[in-house]
């Protein structure tokens, strides 16, 4: 089966009303799902669809809370999204972000209360595209144990998987640089991927329940998922904590370890 | 030999003012180094001392140079070092920057025109001991090669070790938490350590100058370098530079490469 990009959109969009949603937060997603897969990234694309449907079913996600704006000092600017769904409250938030940056030179958004569920460059390429350098950081659920953890059991869930994404603008006609990538050594997206097509991992991803490297997709998402590059990445992992949980007041990833939560970022 | 560290201090200080250097920068440079030993980080302690008065009597590095302050925009200060070193440049800047962050929400500072030979942790434990999130970024000559480059030589010299560090102020009495670490897989302070000691590097540290696997320091100093963390390392090194040399109009760390210069950092 193929699909384009705008059958992508017009299909996310009507799914996600179908959903409850209201319509400006399910344009907004659907675009967010359908850059995912004109960028061959599977899985944040389509793959991603039926968890935000079903975190708006079951109430997870509010389907009809509007994020509110609220001002702080002049170079910081926090949205409250009410469990809204995050690309609706980033399209509130990210052009009063780029109109403080402008005017003051560096500025930073905080997401709270946001049901973030999707890849992170969409928001940077966006900043990109108006000639700002962009950084975004997220935390999530704790699926992640430190480096060197003989412990793949649920205690040993510290952080998690904690994308950043970085944007840097070039001249046209060049399109922005952009990365964004896990703290984790594979996003966990990743993993279930590999689970659907009975593939193996590569070595390093993670450790099973009781500690043993494994290259099992099932076994490494039921243990513990490893930082990349060893304790520098794990640095990385906690940077992304304290500056996304710390500075938000959202929770930390091993406050949510326990709870029935897909991504409790902020 | 032991020594204390408020003697380390004042031989350093002593050291370089015989090196010509005014006394505020000086002292500045010599606190720096006291505070790396005091943390057990040789590679950046004493073991720097030749280094920074080589600097300053070859001419390298300006003994005279006062640091320029220029005001930018409300959250952006950049300070002009006019080759100077970087210590002192620092505590002229730092008193501003954090004025303006706690003003503004978040601010920036930029040094351009610095000798900057010293580790980061000291900048940023400045800023968390004021009770301020910080992070530091610094690129250096062009020192390592893309991951799974297989030419070691000159021309794949891409990216420094570009160093980031990382603060976060903690409630009294803990101290605040500060990661201070190389994009490559070892600080080229560290192999140069392990050279003078006869030790062998890990495995992934460097490649040799024609681009095979090594664990010899004179090896990997004279070849290439190798990211931490494969391509998720190299991307943050590719970040450190762009955020550095791409923001503050410095050098390019590939810039660098052929010159003599120990440390081209902004």
């Amino acid at each position: 089966m193929r699909r384009s990009i705008g059958e992508i959109d017009s299909l996310c969009r009507a799914a996600l009303r179908a959903s409850g949603l209201f319509d400006a937060s399910a344009a907004a997603t659907a675009r967010t799902i359908a850059a995912a897969e004109r960028d061959g990234c599977q899985s944040h694309g389509l793959f991603r669809l039926a968890g935000y449907c079903n975190a708006l079913r079951s109430g997870k996600a509010s389907a009809t809370a509007r994020p509110v704006v609220h001002e702080g000092a002049p170079s910081a600017v926090r949205v409250d999204a009410q469990r809204g769904l995050a690309p609706h409250a980033l399209e509130v938030g990210l052009p009063e972000l780029a109109a403080r940056a402008k005017r003051q030179g560096v500025a930073v958004l905080s997401l709270s209360n946001v049901f973030h569920f999707s890849a992170l460059w969409h928001e940077v390429e966006w900043l990109a595209d108006r000639g700002l350098v962009a950084l975004a950081f997220l935390n999530t659920k704790a699926f992640v144990t430190h480096f060197g953890s003989r412990d793949g059991g649920p205690d040993s869930l510290i952080y998690g998987t904690n994308p950043m994404a970085f944007g840097f603008p070039r001249s046209a006609p060049e399109l922005p640089l952009i990365f964004d990538q896990a703290s984790a050594m594979m996003a966990r997206g990743e993993i279930s991927l590999a689970e659907q097509r009975g593939e193996r991992l590569p070595d390093g991803c993670a450790i099973d329940r009781d500690g043993r490297p494994t290259d099992e997709p099932a076994a490494a998402l039921g243990g513990a998922q490893l930082p990349f590059g060893r304790h520098k990445g794990a640095c990385v992992a906690m940077m992304v904590e304290l500056l996304v949980a710390g500075m938000s007041g959202g929770p930390f990833s091993f406050d949510v370890r326990a709870q029935d939560v897909d991504e409790s970022s902020a």
